[in-house]
């Protein structure tokens, strides 16, 4: 088993700012993909969509404020019924962001890929929250050939 | 076990100017940090100093254009025995580097935020070789308070 974490600490920040952009279709477009839709609530299933496919995800976990966690449904085969958790705190002035995306069942190279887009999108979602302003798909940081 | 995974395309680049990056003071300063001493061939020790703290690496492989393995010999405790790699190949135009660091023994919130960290560097490395200009520490993308 392995699994791809990460962290990033929003400055100045609440977590109630970092969890409505991380359970609105509004917020997460302005972070992960422009091309966000669906129901981003608990039960909900949300689309995000993205120049070289995209991922369904249920929304099987929201705890205000401290955690937001989903299921992948439909995307790649190495993603399915992976699980994508974000456990947030406060930490003096800054929101605190842990990641974690799970379940993969082999280190396969588009793991190492993802990894790192990863990094590229939980600093989008740090600048957002931050400036009001991220980098999401399709102007997102490339990292490689695969985007 | 948990690892660190990554990957970037260091995009109309050739992979011997990426393993000169690797495997010189020099290069090493240009992406990692400005900090950086010792000696980076085979066998030899390299120490890379932060603000924070550093780690002193022993060269355990450097097979030209291809791998670069280093292990750690001095540094935070969590990181200490550790392993970190760097597979090469070249694309067409593009470099690709795969990148491990191995050896973790529990997924403590340090690691986390060094994932977050070995991203922001390995696309510092992606633009030493692209443009001749990386982002090394202490000018490096900071991502929580750590660092």
């Amino acid at each position: 088993m392995v699994d791809i974490l990460h962290k990033v600490g929003v400055r100045s920040s609440s977590v109630d700012d970092v969890y409505d952009a991380l359970t609105t279709v509004e917020g997460l477009s302005g972070w992960w993909t422009t091309d966000t839709s669906g129901d981003a609530a608990l039960g909900g299933v949300i689309q995000f969509r993205f120049p070289p496919g995209g991922f369904d995800m249920s929304v099987l976990e929201t705890v205000p404020c401290k955690r937001v966690q989903w299921k992948v449904v439909d995307g790649p085969e190495e993603w399915i019924g992976t699980t994508v958790t974000f456990d947030l705190r406060q930490d003096g002035d800054d929101a605190i962001v842990l990641f974690r995306h799970v379940g993969w069942k082999e280190p396969v190279e588009f793991m190492h890929h993802c990894s790192t887009k990863w990094a590229v999108y939980l600093l989008s979602l740090k600048s957002l929250v931050e400036t009001g302003t991220g980098a999401p798909s399709p102007d997102d940081v490339k990292v490689d050939t695969w985007d």
